[in-house]
């Protein structure tokens, strides 16, 4: 993908989103999206399947990060250990995106047809999981429920991450999500 | 409710099941589900407001219960106790139903849009737990935490439930359950 490319994506996401806030998810259309961008429909096309998948085109990337890093994990790593490790090495993800997830959380959340898709994607995100941990050996159901814990830990660090006014950062909040999963689940 | 009406609800869930089951559920009509149960298109709509919601109006009855469940556990005991407490009383809601689940997840594995219904259930559910054990003075995140490691299990449980040929009972499965995610998350 060349610069302009890479940059075209963004500035339809941006685009989007912006005019998911001012008008509404349904209201909104391609036409309208690529005029904002100063593209073509044809680029947005290129792009993106429709416009609602302008809001998840980020999942597939944090998927293929995810999958890779826990595929590269050392050996010896226990199985959450390595989900761990690779949700803290996806910060380079997150930064510089705080103001746009908060506005995507919005937008999704005043539509339940993306509040849907929003959980499969997570779901298909967990079974990624569970078979790139299959992948360094690990047996059933210790995959799968390595695999969902580490969604419980991402979705606790990411709520805080979007809520709190505070700069800490996201490898530090996955951490202390894990530290507190870990609290519960000994029955702390 | 007279046993009349409850024996209603039993057959519009079988005759609807079967129905989906035999020619797919966009294919079935609401009536044909009441001729197939021997009941008016009224009485259908007097237990569920669509086709869909009969597949799942066994999550309210579990919310309920599990809700009812938690909000009554002993004081002491800690949060994913109480809630993994709750899910192994459940079992009530289980017997006798496993040849009617099995065939339900096949008719739900068949349609995109009943798995996100599923999805959205649990989401539901999930979000009803925090709140009961944020009623036991349960404080977050430990409460969403407890509550979404809860659901884990749940789900982990399930599926063994629904897949084993042997006859380990619903608490048993539970419990085994919950150990695995402890051993899991505790790094073994």
């Amino acid at each position: 993908m060349t610069r302009w490319e890479a940059d075209s994506r963004g500035r339809i996401e941006r685009a989007a989103l912006a005019l998911y806030s001012e008008r509404g998810f349904e209201q909104t259309t391609v036409v309208e999206i690529a005029r904002r961008a100063g593209l073509t429909e044809r680029t947005f096309f290129r792009h993106f399947a429709d416009k609602r998948e302008v809001l998840f085109g980020g999942a597939g990337t944090l998927q293929e990060f995810l999958v890779g890093a826990v595929a590269g994990a050392p050996e010896s790593m226990a199985p959450l250990d390595a989900v761990a490790g690779a949700l803290e090495a996806a910060a380079v993800l997150f930064q510089e995106r705080r103001d746009y997830a908060r506005q995507r959380r919005m937008v999704i959340a005043a539509h339940a047809g993306l509040q849907e898709r929003e959980l499969i994607k997570l779901a298909a995100l967990t079974l990624a999981l569970a078979e790139a941990l299959r992948g360094r050996g690990v047996s059933e159901p210790a995959a799968s429920l390595a695999a969902e814990a580490g969604i419980v830990v991402f979705r606790s660090a990411f709520e805080r991450w979007l809520n709190e006014s505070n700069q800490r950062d996201w490898p530090h909040l996955i951490r202390e999500s894990l530290d507190e999963l870990r609290a519960v689940t000994a029955g702390a």
